[in-house]
């Protein structure tokens, strides 16, 4: 018998990119295999898919509802252990407090829920459920990122008092200056997209980036977003002043309409004793500053690095790893903890992030709607 | 006869590493002669100086009032034609003041007063005088700084929506987590070093490249100042949120404990058609973003820059120049409005460049103090 | 009934790295699963490692020899279509002839063989069995390397006139520079390794680069190894002239012993209207040069990149693939030719790319050995 | 009286480069006055060029002869002590020699002479003079190179034993390629250019920088040239592969035809313990490689850097300085040891350079010659 995890797919059929970055993550390290999806709303293309990808046909459900109810019918040891979510946003709370409900694992896409709300009660929910929960931090699972949480834990920098973490992308650029695009298009429509556009779907993976790192929390915000025409209601740009205490302060940038850059997440934090730099684009460089001594670039495998970081990595250093491979250590960290064995603080993002981001997102929300006001994180 | 313009130098003696930058760049065009100065307040070492760097002793005065009052007894064909201010801030602006009612041209450091009231009263002066003014933002003389800005004129990028500049240093991490140091320093003591420190010094350039180099006005800033300790009067770390006009919106970071920077100026300017990135540390790189098309990398030197930045090198590509020639630039073209030949606009910086910086470091400061609210400046 | 392909396994067991990128590599795109192997000699460790990675034990086989016999029993839909040999580099040949000769589609380690006379057996092998072959040159997975050798077809630098490829890596130093295991490990014995150490582990690589991206032929190479130490048999470091035809030159260079150096694989190919430099350690950026125009940095996912190029990227311009991305890339090749599709040339590196790697190998002992003179490929 | 060094020019007049990058270095450190000079070989153009210049026409001479004559009339406290040589390169020995018999300093560009003969007879005709000589190896000022040879020096990567230098331009290219120009101008002409143009002009440069930041000897060399056209006398390519002793190797790899390349100079030195890589295009960082320890990258101005390092920075880290002050250090040695100041071995380039560096050029043109085999330097 296969000692692979059972995996369920919500969502991610078709040409869906975050479909293949699943896909291809929970294959990588030979814990996964899928046993049962519900691809497509659309059970033709559902099946359609399934074949496409070979996955077997008779656990492709009809629906959502339809796969927990068959599946709780099968024995445990048949019975899918964990689901992904994949689906669009404001299906993730009900999909994963449903599937926790019934004592499914998940790993569920960002934004974890569309309220800070829902994500309480997620949170209320994983509580009784006692199963295992990740929300798809991606970029956390670089082993470059790992590096730079466990030497900070290990102070490698001092106390930290400055941080800078930036996500600039220019996508959206595309549509947000064609007035009929920009009215119509699902992403720029708070109905169907959520709150906020820019600061919900890339700052807040900022926001993360620093918790994660400096293990410190982030205290209260002070946001300014920019729309940049009167007919838009959803900010595509937006600066957010930090305060992790009140002598420790910091920045989030972060834009949709930073015209040609790609997909920009970086982050410096700068400490008493030393700085630490990196960018998501190259993630195998790790920059260690010194105000006395010559520049260090941390590259990935090499026995200087710690233990979460070598952890990561697959191959010896030269041999370019990516994101696939990124997201890819984070199934890798939910699989131990599903099969209960020891596994790291810092192995895959948790329920805490998820319910942390969704506090984010509504306080810049609030602080840019009130005039830019300082607003308390809960 | 010598075809040089007269030089006078206020400050800058012994190790003065503003002096050697003044003086080079004076001397990098066949531009300048020194033929006066007051180097040093002591007047022994102001002689042993000028022997020192070999500059005839006998119009090397006792002080900056003999100075002028000397210079004005020589014939006007002999007598010193333009002056450097190179001395402590406190001291710009009455030296400044004195020598436009003179007549006398200046080159002044920044920052060209110590308040915005005293800027405006020099402004007026110089309506008066009516020579040639320049204040010392040196970046601005990079020539990728200036075909930054002549791109942008050209329209290569649109109209601009986004702008982000950054200035971090971190040599101030070894005075300002010591106790003692940080009590006395003068750099931290606001009636000899003014009303700002991170902002006053190295924001203020930050803000001054982005007026440069896109041609528009910073309308009103939010600013939130660390001082790091309860004890410490002075700002060593800044963000400032800018708008340009409403929909323009961007960011100022600006920090001197950002452990392991060094003198990290970059900007970044996003417009609707591209973006626009450069950095003080290799300066001779300008990056042209385009969501669409390749990345593309501009070096000085090549006949498709534009007359701006071809100006300002001297050397074919491949022929690393740096701050000196950057420096050197902004003298050319002071020699050249001082010749009265032709000269464009950004070929040195003005007196209106001083009065708007004196204008952005007071409004930050009022900014902070009244918790972080939105200052209109004037 | 599963749309994959039959893959079966030879060598790559337990914690050779070699192994694991075959694995990642044939899962990535959906396109083969594992149903037969002899991952290691030692048939309990066999097992065990089957396990471990969660492949079904039935087909897992106690030699290459009984793999072949036990596959050839079962019907053709259930056969093993093609085996990836991984094994140490002398059973290449051995076990690839009879793969072939019993009409198994081949993916094989390089080098090929260890010698250009069996490379030329195979050859005549594969002409006879007319299945498919591919020889695993990773590097030529990379979507910019594929662009490469693209704008070059159709001509963006015009006419090749100079090329330069080097390899370098440092890891033989702490081997080398120790007495006691220069003498002992397998690396460096020609009866174990074969006859060239550095030029055939990695200039090969640097070798077919060249012939890969450019599409021109190698007609004659001079070559100058060093062995660093009269004791060592194997050279460990060597510099290779290339004459692709009288007026086309260029140069590989090759090391083990170039401290420091991780994966150093570069190539940079200069034709009368501009240049092409790419690297493999940040294998996301091709540099394309002018005299008279703005470098240019192409980044993979762009619609501006050619259709060969674009096969190889599975997500949006920012999202950094890798070694592993490449590496199934060739085996997304491979599987479109097993399933009879149309593909590209440049897809996978073919039984030529084999042959021609074996004849620059000995051409290079040759040349070395005769006191650096010219040697003509076959 | 002016404490500074009475400093002659000959060449260099009008748009000359080399004429800006000498005058402008000669003034960077307050070192040198240019009191005497013959511009140009039009006395009229000549007169001009110093009155532009602001340069007293009193001492500006109808030829070089006169100069000579003139100028020994005058009493030794007034007369020219050193004259820079920048004129056409077949006038640089008859022009070094007489000055050196004359009791003239020297500082001459590269080539020193045309013929290794002429380089060892002006080696003969300095060990008389015993002034000060200097050849215009320009990138050995840069604060780290200089850097790299003192860590060299010190044992910071070991015993070395491989080396790898370039120097890849492409601005032939717009002449090569048009037959009309490459028969007609000057540089491919071996009556007006000497016997090399690539190894000549450039090739030579990377093979001083080899010897300079090694401390070691090239004992013999093997070159094949690259000449694209049948039509064409001079070498416009090159690769020459280098034995330092019998177990150290390396290469030279030199080209005017590396299109799109500017002016690509690069060395890297790999030793038993580490690695250095240095690039004349970004020369401001010094890259420190191991196997086992995380890169490090040195830059100018920093405590950590070695006192021959220090000396040839004059702002602090992060304010890049570039070739004008690389060449500016190569001055201020040359005034340190006119000065008859203590000096260290390493601040300016010496006769042995040039002499070396005619060896290097002319063996590599006789290897070439014979069919690409080994010469020794003598």
């Amino acid at each position: 018998m296969s000692k692979k995890i059972r995996l369920g797919i919500l969502g991610g059929g078709g040409d869906s990119l975050i479909g293949v970055l699943h896909r291809v993550a929970s294959q990588i390290n030979d814990n996964y295999e899928i046993v049962g999806a519900v691809f497509n709303p659309d059970f033709e293309a559902n099946v359609a898919f399934a074949k496409e990808i070979d996955v077997p046909t008779n656990r492709i459900y009809k629906d959502f509802d339809t796969l927990v109810e068959e599946e709780l019918k099968l024995p445990k040891t048949e019975r899918i252990q964990v689901c992904s979510v994949l689906t669009p946003n404001f299906l993730h709370f009900p999909m994963a407090k449903k599937l926790l409900e019934n004592g499914f694992h998940v790993i569920c896409e960002k934004p974890m829920t569309t309220t800070y709300e829902e994500a309480k009660i997620l949170q209320a929910t994983l509580e009784k459920a006692k199963t295992v929960f990740a929300v798809t931090h991606t970029y956390t699972g670089y082993p470059m990122v790992r590096q730079m949480r466990e030497m900070i834990k290990a102070g490698a920098i001092g106390k930290i008092h400055k941080v800078d973490a930036q996500y600039y992308q220019g996508w959206i650029n595309s549509i947000i200056h064609d007035k009929a695009k920009r009215s119509t298009v699902w992403r720029l429509d708070p109905k169907k997209a959520g709150i906020s556009s820019c600061m919900g779907d890339i700052g807040v993976h900022a926001f993360n980036m620093i918790e994660y790192t400096t293990g410190l929390t982030i205290k209260s915000i002070l946001a300014d977003f920019n729309y940049l025409y009167e007919d838009n209601q959803m900010d595509v740009d937006g600066t957010v002043l930090i305060r992790m205490d009140k002598h420790v302060k910091g920045v989030i940038r972060s834009s949709q309409v930073a015209t040609g850059e790609e997909n920009g997440l970086s982050i410096a934090i700068y400490g008493e004793k030393g700085g630490l730099r990196w960018e998501q684009e190259n993630p195998n460089y790790l920059y260690v500053l010194s105000d006395d001594k010559p520049l260090q670039v941390y590259k990935p495998g090499h026995a200087y690095n710690s233990k979460l970081s070598l952890n990561g990595t697959k191959l010896p250093p030269g041999h370019p790893e990516g994101i696939f491979d990124s997201m890819a250590n984070i199934y890798l960290g939910v699989a131990r903890a599903i099969r209960g064995e020891k596994y790291n603080d810092g192995e895959f993002p948790t329920m805490m992030d998820g319910v942390r981001g969704l506090d984010f997102i509504e306080s810049t929300v609030e602080s840019n709607k009130k005039g830019n006001v300082w607003i308390n994180l809960k």
